[in-house]
């Protein structure tokens, strides 16, 4: 937000967010092994209050990680959950009775003043209320009646990508606690992400294909929909390139018409049911000769003009999220680099442009 | 969706659109005359039934719909409520216990196959089922246990215009008669509607601005945001310019670096909470240098760099939304005529290129 202080030189472009995204595995690894046993128990006495349904609250990159929740919550846990309008309460001071209702709210500064009054708000209506922060003592930690810390370390680079992972994770294994569940399929995860961050190359050369672009649509269907979207964030931040977000079935629809060979599509290819709903999409976009990426198992990859195979065989579906975004955040790195641009300081390009 | 038939031969560029767009008065009239005692009777036997919470299921332009429903429910009703994630069941099987849980299902032809399946799986997990479609006959209307008929005629342009503004109004006197009330604020709209659609020369002026425009961004907050969605989508199905929107606190955080005089800005200013929220962010953009147009009241008309005043003095914030996507629509009709395409065939122009 502010201009390079003495400690974020920039040295070399992205020198900052490339460090944060290296650290990954560190941070998933830490999360397993120191953070699961406290989250296991916060998840034990929110279960034994039985909430009827859950709303999550968040902003920007924690709303696609409050996404994915939502989905774990609707298929692992079979309760109703929708992501919270936050100005119904700070703007227009709604007051719905909260009672039997669990709000969670994820922010990684835990700083951010509507996410507090709303959380505040909630837990006055009757609400069971979890903060997922990377700050365990920040002002949302303190309001709200439950903490999960997701131990990332201190984030410095304005696009987040670390504590984005981290926080997957983090509400990944609250909702096993939540429904007695061991957590055991992100046990993997470490090392397969420390595989994937290992192939800068491969996402260097992909990155070439999208240095001219004009736009981008990014598409997938069931828990990769959340990856879309923080996909589609993390290119607007770091290169500017506008890149619009779709569900598959969404896609099919209007938006359709604007994909062709002028729009690149990157599709996100869970190995298992969405992956699987998502192939008539696939099958829609080969026919109309667009350019279609595929981060996704090595079979649909082949079947594409060009992607990026992730290591999910054996991979729970649900935990999929986790590694799909690995590749993505370093190809908003790599593309912003291709196009002359500092990952690390994306508010700059904008002031210089300001000053003509 | 498919190539032109006799009976919607393309005579004049729009035609069908233009002509559907013009219709709003008369179905907004329409609707308060006929639907609404049907709507109030609707209402009155699901407020018995006292639902705790309500999750809205819809797709595209009606998706925008439901979100404004959203609001209306969090806000006029203090009821907490959630947009699904339809692939949840439809992909994943999952099952919510769904007792005193009002699902809503707008949907303007009412025979998506995802919708009929996703509606009858809540009402046999135990919720109240409600249909707003423009089809009493249609499957979806058949699986729910109460049926909302928006009376808006067949709609026969790609671009959904008067079945959007129908959706409003059906869902705005459905959540009034929820909470007892007479929807006494909707009345003025018709006329107001067709001050509003008089004026398509002020609407033309406005579109050359964006004739060359590579992407825009479209922002608004509160009561306004569904707007917000509804012409980005309108601006994409018809002109194919990515048109991003976000709610104005989201755009303070990450994509407010993606706008500079490189990306116009549309913001929806609704005279009331929702607007006050938003000056925040209009102070930013105008700090920026961004090029913003306004759409809403005069005041705000002036301080931007151009807009479209919208007559909304007097009238209740809940409804404006009604009247807010009015020059939005005409604005996506002028941008795509004076680009040279037809915004009755958005799919013509991909076909075409698609040979190449």
């Amino acid at each position: 937000m502010s201009a390079p202080t003495p400690d974020r030189k920039i040295l070399i472009p992205g020198r900052i967010m490339s460090g944060e995204m290296a650290e990954q595995p560190a941070v998933l690894r830490r999360i397993l092994d120191r953070g699961a046993p406290r989250i296991r128990a916060v998840a034990a006495k929110v279960a034994a209050r039985n909430p009827r349904f859950v709303l999550l609250t968040a902003r920007g990159t924690s709303d696609n990680a409050a996404l994915y929740a939502k989905y774990l919550i609707e298929v692992l846990l079979g309760k109703p959950a929708g992501l919270t309008s936050m100005s119904t309460t700070t703007a227009y001071g709604a007051t719905p009775d909260l009672t039997d209702c669990l709000v969670i709210t994820v922010s990684q500064s835990g700083g951010s003043p509507d996410l507090v009054a709303s959380t505040r708000a909630a837990r006055e209506a009757g609400a069971i209320t979890v903060a997922v922060t990377n700050n365990p003592e920040s002002p949302l930690a303190e309001v709200s009646e439950f903490h999960i810390d997701v131990l990332a370390g201190p984030e410095k680079a304005l696009p987040a990508t670390k504590t984005y992972t981290a926080e997957l994770l983090a509400l990944y294994l609250f909702v096993e606690g939540l429904r007695g569940g061991d957590g055991s399929a992100a046990e993997v995860l470490p090392e397969l992400a420390e595989g994937i961050l290992a192939r800068g190359a491969e996402v260097k050369a992909l990155a070439g294909r999208y240095r001219f672009a004009e736009r981008m649509v990014i598409t997938s269907r069931g828990y990769g929909y959340p990856t879309a979207r923080e996909a589609a964030l993390k290119l607007m931040e770091t290169s500017y390139i506008p890149a619009l977000a779709y569900s598959g079935a969404d896609l099919l629809h209007g938006p359709l018409a604007m994909v062709d060979n002028i729009s690149p599509v990157i599709a996100i290819v869970t190995e298992g049911r969405g992956g699987e709903a998502l192939q008539p999409v696939l099958d829609r976009l080969r026919g109309r000769g667009a350019d279609l990426v595929v981060i996704g198992p090595q079979a649909q990859v082949d079947a594409a003009s060009a992607g990026f195979a992730l290591p999910t065989k054996g991979v729970a579906e649900e935990v999929q999220p986790i590694l799909e975004i690995l590749p993505l955040q370093m190809l908003a790195y790599e593309v912003t680099i291709a196009r002359g641009q500092d990952p690390d300081a994306p508010r700059a390009l904008a002031k210089v442009t300001e000053t003509h």
